[in-house]
C-alpha cells in the first residue's frame, strides 16, 4: 500500500495561508539560502494528492511546480477545467482519501505527498499518514487556514527529529505510530 | 518597566487545554524526568499574572503550586472568592494588561510570568511580552482552547533556540523584537 507523507510549512500559530489563501508570509519568509529539504522529500514520493482548496492556490504558479504526477481530489471540478498548459501533470479524481490511495497504488506509487489542511486531516483522521514534516515560521498571523483540524480521537505521534535553521525556522519531523509502511 | 514572559505547554495541534479546560493530556505526559525548565523559569520571575480561566483551572491544586506571588486579572470575582487557604497567596485585581504591569512594576517586579491563553494573547497585542517558551507536546487533541488567537497585525518573533528532549517534547524559545527590557 502507498504510503502518506505530509511536508508543509506553518505559521507559529498553526497556520497554512489567511483566510483568503494568501501564502506571502511564507513564500516571502526570508530563509537565507538554506535547503530546508523540499527537494529531497520531492525525490523520495512517487507523486502529490492534494486537495481543490490547495489546487486552486497552485494552478497559477509558472512555471509549473511539480516534477511528479499531481492528483488533485475534488467532487466540484473535472479534468476539463485544468488549464490546458497542465493538463498533463494534473488529474482531477473525485474519490476518498482510501479510494485515492488504491488508486495511486495500482500506479506503482509508493509513497505519496498529501498536501493541503482539510485533505491532510482526512488522510490523519482515515489512518493513511505515516509521516509528517512541519516547518514553523517564527511569525504570528493571527487568523488564518490551520493545519490541523478536529479527529474522532486524540492521535499521539512520534517525534523523530528537529532542527532549527539560523533564519528561525523550526523544522520537526513526527512519524505516526502503526502506519509505518 | 517589567517584562512579561510566557512558559507554556501546547499540543502539537496548538491547544493548551481541551475545550472543557482538562489538561492531562498535558500533564500526564510522560517527560521521563526530564527538566523542561520550569523551576528555572520561576526563579527568573519576580511573579505570575494570570487570567481568570487559568485561575479556575490551578486553584484547586493542593499542594499550592506557584512559589511566587500570583495576580488574576478578572473583573468577574472578587477577592472574597479566592480560598482562605490560598488569600494570602493569590490577589484579584481588575485591571488590564498595562494596568496590572504598572501595579506589579510598582512593587519592584522586574520580570512577570504571564499565564492563560486568552491573557497572553491580550499581552502579546498590548506589547507587552518580552519572550516566549513554548514546549509542544507530541499529540493531536483536534479541538480545544487555543494558545494564540487574533492579533491586530502580524507579529514576527526571533527564534532564539529549540531543543528537542527524548520524550519528543520540542521547546522553543522566541523573542518579542522591540519588546526587550
Amino acid at each position: 500500500m502507498t504510503t502518506g507523507h505530509v511536508f508543509i510549512g506553518t505559521s507559529l500559530d498553526g497556520f497554512i495561508a489567511r483566510k483568503n489563501d494568501d501564502i506571502a508570509w511564507l513564500t516571502d519568509y526570508p530563509t537565507l539560502g538554506e535547503d530546508h529539504g523540499f527537494n529531497a522529500h520531492m525525490e523520495r514520493m512517487d507523486g502529490v494528492i492534494m486537495g481543490r482548496g490547495t489546487y486552486e492556490v497552485i494552478k497559477h504558479f509558472r512555471p509549473w511546480f511539480y516534477s511528479k504526477p499531481v492528483l488533485v481530489l475534488s467532487g466540484s471540478i473535472t479534468q476539463t477545467d485544468v488549464p490546458e498548459e497542465i493538463a498533463d501533470k494534473v488529474e482531477i479524481v473525485d474519490a476518498t482519501p482510501e479510494e485515492a490511495m488504491q488508486l495511486v497504488a495500482g500506479r506503482g506509487w509508493r509513497a505519496a505527498y498529501v498536501d493541503g489542511g482539510k485533505l491532510i486531516q482526512a488522510f490523519l483522521r482515515a489512518g493513511l499518514i505515516e509521516d509528517l514534516v512541519i516547518s514553523r515560521i517564527p511569525v504570528l498571523i493571527g487568523e488564518g487556514i490551520p493545519l490541523f483540524g478536529p479527529l474522532g480521537a486524540d492521535l499521539v505521534l512520534e517525534h523523530v527529529e528537529t532542527q532549527a535553521f539560523p533564519s528561525g525556522l523550526v523544522q520537526s519531523r513526527y512519524r505516526v505510530p502503526g502506519n509505518a509502511a
